[in-house]
């Protein structure tokens, strides 16, 4: 992906935030389907792909007490070559990212044996795979159960504080990647037609995310019932005068991801209630993103985002009171349960794998346990280079009404009467990707997705003429 | 999938067939990409989908020792349905399926504890993935190096009796997802022209198995390399007077699959001798479908493909001497080193978890050791019910015939000099699916994918002319 330079630099700069101990970051092995030979479509973990830079399974990087880096893995038998064709060797691959030292894996054990016995620390991030939780247990004699409990708070913060900073060529990534994410989400508005199926359109975006990427960048979202905050169900057919909401994004091999969300009229045409509430969301999405940059908390920029959402909300007659106030004791809630965004890099939620809070709060920005704040995963100061989702959204959620109505929840705020005529409405998310600049922030790739309900519109109605060719 | 009475009839059966002990077949949990919550698209284990036929993460099924069957699982909890939407109950999914014992899975340890107090075997098949293998190292007590050596010989032969005869029911479902897995080859070979590149075909074919199933059936090959068997990459862009080798299938959401192979002329045009080649190929296929019936060993009928094989390479001159000495030696072994095909069902390869050489032999028919043949997936007598591909096929490998001329391995029976005129000639396979039936076999599927030459060029033309409108 880069020069050998860029992960030499990474490395060095790794090693000398963490003192002392091995730095031991395992990539992944094929994951299998149904049976060992039969597996998922290869994802190198993000950590390994960010300071080793190789994108093939079976390969451990370390970085030992000495600053020295060794890649771990094994070469391609002959055998092998009439099933897979010729392939580099593992010298070959640790050459272009500027690594000299290489061994077979199976020497892999012993050597960190000989690091534990002169007391040296073994450096791990928390595993979310179960075949690195065996292999950890394994190379370190650990029990499998308390293999996470080894996993090291200082490589895990001085790898938050590397990654989370992007360059500038990981922005250019970011934006290529972006094209396909455009292409994903303006092929769904083009296909939001009544009579079209969900999965006709699931089917889609997963063949555009696999010719310009390697895979989705999550389980995409394309659902009528958009109140359904993860609705991996697509299985309906479109109905006009619903809304279809398209959150979807593709990985590239480099795994540098988009994560987009439009919410689409089924047809071409908002209904006037509809187009009341997508302008809301849209107005407070943007309100996000005019606020995001350097030196301001996203917590800040996610209360201002729900202020916008509240005032909205208490104009239309479903919300009353003082704002300010409805917005500190969580009115939003019930409406917006969750948060403005997250980070976005070499993981769609980037580095969740290393802990949520870990990477999205700081010592001076607590996680709050209000229901639809405490699922705000970045709340930090942002700074220049940081990539986070702006997200947004208005959902009526029928369980959620009828618990809270019938617990009686901050009804001196929220006009349940006003709130039921919604009850069948669904959802509406707006979300685009921005980096953080020098001046302010701005949207990745080099054109934005529409999102003013003309121009989504006149998408929609693209794909309504070139049906009835 | 199916009635709960077939799903009781099976765990009748298969409790009939183990004697005493508890039969512990775990589901599949989610399987993480690059954090616990972002996972790949679920796929149940074919075992509990056989027995069990619930297609959700995280269940497990017993059978006791009293032939009582017992599903453990766990509930969504009300904050979940904000992110997943209402889902059945465990209970009421057990229902489905015939089972009327649920429990949370945290019991399931301790039962299991109690069992093995009382000196019951537990019945396990080998486990494939990680997440089981700490799951049964957890439950069982055992370390995670030695599960599998638990795995119960009893238990896999069981399961090997039931499921490799297939139903009326699994043969209809198996007959439907076959018009998904023609959709796919025949868009394939319309977009076989000049220029496309075969990542984009890569992705269309995603698209179709995802909008008409739940995964493609394994990684697709789409390669103008046809000579590497696996080949996973997909990066050309097409060239008139390659050959472009499809090989895919769809995966439904029951599990049933599909597996076809295509050789298409880029552009739509054979060259004499890729003519000849071929036809040869798909002359020794029909050869294999021709052959295929109950009481017939599938080790007997690969070996008279081998035979139709080196027949037509010594008319080509590429080959000489006597056919049935060179088929007996191995000859075929450097053109066709690969089998004709394997069992096919709720996996792709059949059953292969549990053993492939126990899955395709049996104590009359033992594994060869020779070149080629000892790929060879299924050997065993033919049943009616049986579903098998038939995927012969004749490659030019470079390695290979470097490796073999250099040795002069069989160098009477091997033309090397002649062979050396097809160094670049990639591969061909052609592969359908067949069942076994009363008086012979059928394709499985409403209409054979097009395979004679001049279907297939039709085919592609049809992609030209589109393209050109």
């Amino acid at each position: 992906m880069f020069d050998a330079s860029v992960y030499t630099a990474r490395r060095d700069a790794l090693r000398s935030k963490v003192k002392g101990g091995v730095i031991l970051l395992p990539g992944h092995v094929d994951s299998p389907i149904n049976n060992a030979a039969n597996c998922y479509r290869f994802r190198q973990d993000s950590n390994f792909a960010y300071y080793f830079g190789i994108y093939k399974p079976g390969m451990v990087g370390v970085i030992d007490e000495g600053g020295r880096s060794i890649i771990y893995g094994d070469d391609v038998s002959l055998d092998d070559i009439v099933w897979t064709g010729p392939v580099p060797t593992v010298r070959e691959q640790a050459e272009e990212v500027g690594v000299k030292t290489t061994r077979p894996l199976r020497d892999l054990p012993a050597d960190l044996q000989v690091a534990i016995r002169k007391g040296q620390r073994m450096h791990i991030a928390p595993p979310y795979r179960a075949e690195t939780v065996l292999q950890l247990s394994e190379w370190l004699g650990l029990m499998p159960t308390h293999v996470r409990n080894y996993a090291s708070e200082e490589l895990i913060a001085a790898i938050i504080s590397m990654r989370e900073v992007k360059s500038a060529g990981e922005i250019e990534e970011l934006d290529r990647i972006a094209e396909v994410g455009y292409e994903m989400q303006t092929a769904a508005m083009r296909m939001a037609q009544p009579g079209e199926q969900e999965n006709t359109i699931f089917g889609v975006l997963e063949g555009i995310a696999a010719t310009g990427g390697n895979l989705t960048s999550f389980g995409s979202i394309i659902s009528q019932h958009g109140e359904t905050l993860h609705n991996d169900k697509h299985f309906d057919i479109l109905r006009e005068g619903r809304l279809l909401l398209v959150d979807c994004g593709v990985e590239a091999y480099s795994n540098y991801v988009t994560d987009n969300t439009r919410t689409i009229p089924v047809g071409g045409t908002f209904t006037p209630q509809q187009l009341d509430m997508y302008n809301l969301v849209l107005q407070a999405q943007e309100y996000g993103i005019a606020h995001s940059k350097s030196g301001v908390r996203y917590l800040d920029v996610h209360l201002g985002v729900c202020g916008v959402i509240v005032e909205g909300l208490r104009a239309m007659g479903l919300v009353r009171g003082d704002v300010k106030e409805a917005v500190e004791i969580g009115v939003q809630g019930l409406f917006f349960p969750h948060g403005l965004g997250h980070m976005m890099g070499l993981d769609c939620h980037d580095m969740e794998s290393l802990g949520e809070t870990l990477v999205g709060y700081s010592r001076d920005v607590a996680r709050s346990k209000q229901f639809g704040l405490s699922a705000l995963r970045c709340a930090k100061e942002l700074k220049e280079g940081f990539v986070v989702t702006v997200e947004p959204g208005i959902y009526f959620i029928p369980e959620l009404i009828d618990q809270w109505k019938a617990q009686g929840v901050m009804k001196g705020f929220i006009n349940y009467d006003e709130v039921e005529k919604y009850r069948n409405f669904g959802g509406i998310r707006l979300e685009d990707d921005i980096v953080i600049t020098a001046g302010g922030c701005r949207i990745i790739g080099k054109k934005r997705i529409p999102i003013a309900p003309a121009d989504v519109t006149a998408e929609v109605q693209k794909g309504r003429f070139a049906g009835k060719k």
